[in-house]
């Protein structure tokens, strides 16, 4: 089987993983906690890095702390993981949806500036696959209109724009650490930002808001949403080959390039000037076919054993959010994308296997 | 540093761990969590295990699944862990406080029946530091009027109640593996019950609530509260010496009995008859000293190196949930209690040192 995602520990994952083991710490107390924050902090040249258990949970304490709740309206790509919108949604606040850009697959700045309301209360970009979102545009109508910005780049760890990394763009970013992911914890996240303030507040809540000097003693209602030292003693060993991640994946997507570029009706991932990309998945769309064809071609290629990814259904499809409003440019790309085998364990053999098969498919 | 708690992971904890390292399963796929779910769930005697990623978030995944939301209200002892109202607070609901036995600190079903209304959802005991709660007469009364019972036995994995143990007592109950719990993963925690539609939505909307035959189809909101196969790999080594766990925390108990039974104002942990009270933390109270002086004490014990914690404020004492009533019982408890080192690592020695050091404070 070639997997679409595989988690690479080739590095000093184990080892650490078992100094946690030995020294018994392995509950949400421990240096690779506080290491992990830090050294993700300044990978992503940012301030401040609050480690969570996963990527829907960092979302979820960002907005809590920003204090959004019910009335509240956020606006959210129509096209992204269900998580982006369910975190609103667990702050009893409403989506507000706009569609995407037809290259990078990401808001489009334009139609943020048609939704903001006066019950607008913040705006989450999401860097989807890998490629960063239009954060200057969106900074720009943020800041006229008085409104926070939570990115998203639970996709996009290293991504760049004007030389500087996702996790410093934005008032405050979230991550996800999940299996699949660039860097991995196994389940985790982070929010990220440069506010003190906000900063000590994610750290308060995420522990279930106990006052640091009190025992038992909460002065409001937090979460649990701590990541363990042993998570975070994986995320320490993925950081400390960050770099070379990035590049091998960079490799990776330049030969899917070479031997898809040729092949007809087949759409390369988007790259902007003056941004830096970072390869999470990648995701080409296969122009003109439909849903249902390009379902069939995911199954296909599984009786290969092949393993892809369907681009995510528009969140005005599922059920949680139907409505009438058409997106055409998510609608276009949630029915023809298709995201191919991305990770560290792929032999240059496997990316040729992958790029004929679906070569084969498109004949 | 005589510690309160400490895991205990000289079984195969590391060898399952590191199981999980050389296979590159470490996000929440993998053997270990169905495993540790079919471990547990036969351990309680009961058909379900849900693991999820912490005891808070087991708590709201079932009250969540139980469809509590806002306007409707829950029962609540008042002396509990704040983790027990904040679940009912992240549905939109309200906690409805009663105060607890003085002999278990449990619920008081006397109280309990005195707090429904047309509103009462659902009750939730917890089976505080071991001791189960009377769960046959909250079940009496939930019987009564058409209410659902989740228990909160984060405290007492093990504790039984007419021969049968906690986990298969309740529609359902909910559980943690903190780092402290007689059971631990880390961070962890579990929803049991005997209810198949029930056991098939918590597994459903823990993992996002993505239809399980159809990729990134989400049919409703669900949540990303999924346990690591790490954590579960630690879970199942802990279920493997789970009757030794217990036994050697009863013989601790037995050793502070022993020398505590003397000293004149310490009143022992409860046992009640027909009930098995596990040790989770053995906690005693301290009569007729003030919140201040039990206070001082701790402060005291904790400069000669023994980490000791004061019982839980009474839920209506902390700013989230502030009101005058006032319930005695849990006063008096939470001003007076405290709870002393309870772990596999104490030596003879150790419990001799916490008791001669708590004496010398009472005189
Ligand atoms: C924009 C955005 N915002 C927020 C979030 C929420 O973050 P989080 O999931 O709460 O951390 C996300 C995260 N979305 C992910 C989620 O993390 C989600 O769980 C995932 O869905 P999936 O495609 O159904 O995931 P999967 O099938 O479980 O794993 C994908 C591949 O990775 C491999 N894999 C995952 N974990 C492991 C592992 O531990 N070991 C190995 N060997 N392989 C692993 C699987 O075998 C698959 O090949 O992919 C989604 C796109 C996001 O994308
Ligand atoms: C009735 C009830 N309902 C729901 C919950 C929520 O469950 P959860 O915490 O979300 O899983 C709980 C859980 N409540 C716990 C929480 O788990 C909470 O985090 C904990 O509070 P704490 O006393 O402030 O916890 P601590 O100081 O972090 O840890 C207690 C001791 O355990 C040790 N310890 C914890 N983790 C580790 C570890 O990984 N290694 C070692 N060596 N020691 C550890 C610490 O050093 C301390 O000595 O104790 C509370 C009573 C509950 O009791």
């Amino acid at each position: 089987m070639i997997y679409v995602a595989s988690p690479d520990l080739t590095g000093n994952e184990k080892a650490y993983v078992n100094e946690c083991m030995d020294s018994t710490w392995i509950s949400s107390s421990g240096h690779f906690i506080t290491d992990f924050e830090r050294r993700f902090a300044d990978a992503c040249g940012v301030k401040h890095a609050i480690a969570t258990n996963n990527g829907t949970t960092a979302l979820h304490l960002a907005l809590a702390v920003m204090g959004i709740g019910p009335g509240d309206e956020v606006i959210v790509p129509v096209l992204t993981y269900i998580a982006t919108a369910n975190a609103v949604r667990y702050c009893g606040a409403e989506p507000v949806f706009v569609d995407v850009e037809s290259d990078t697959m990401n808001m489009d700045p334009a139609q943020v500036r048609l939704a903001i309301t006066e019950r607008t209360k913040a705006i989450i970009p999401v860097d989807l696959y890998g490629h960063p979102s239009d954060i200057n545009a969106i900074n720009a109508i943020a800041d006229e209109h008085g409104i926070a910005v939570l990115a998203d780049s639970a996709e996009a760890h290293g991504a760049e724009v004007d030389g500087r990394r996702v996790g410093s763009l934005a008032f405050a970013t979230a991550f996800s650490f999940f299996g699949n992911k660039i860097l991995t914890t196994g389940e985790g996240g982070a929010v990220t930002t440069d506010d003190d303030d906000f900063a000590a507040r994610l750290r308060l809540l995420r522990g279930q808001g106990m006052d640091p000097t009190r025992r038992y003693w909460f002065p409001e209602v937090g979460f649990n949403y701590r990541m363990t030292n042993i998570a975070a003693a994986i995320g320490v060993a993925q950081l400390e080959r960050f770099d070379d991640i990035l590049d091998r994946r960079d490799q990776i997507a330049k030969q899917y390039d070479s031997l898809l570029a040729e092949l007809p009706g087949v759409t390369l991932p988007a790259q902007r000037a003056g941004m830096r990309r970072v390869n999470w998945l990648y995701t080409v769309t296969l122009d003109g076919v439909s849903a249902e064809q390009r379902d069939t071609i995911i199954r296909a290629l599984d009786g290969e054993g092949i393993e892809t990814r369907p681009v995510f259904h528009p969140l005005h499809h599922l059920p949680p959010y139907a409505h009438t409003t058409s997106y055409p440019e998510a609608e276009r790309l949630g029915a023809t994308g298709i995201s191919l085998p991305t990770h560290l364990g792929l032999t240059e053999a496997d990316i040729t296997t992958v790029a004929d098969s679906l070569a084969a498919q498109l004949v």
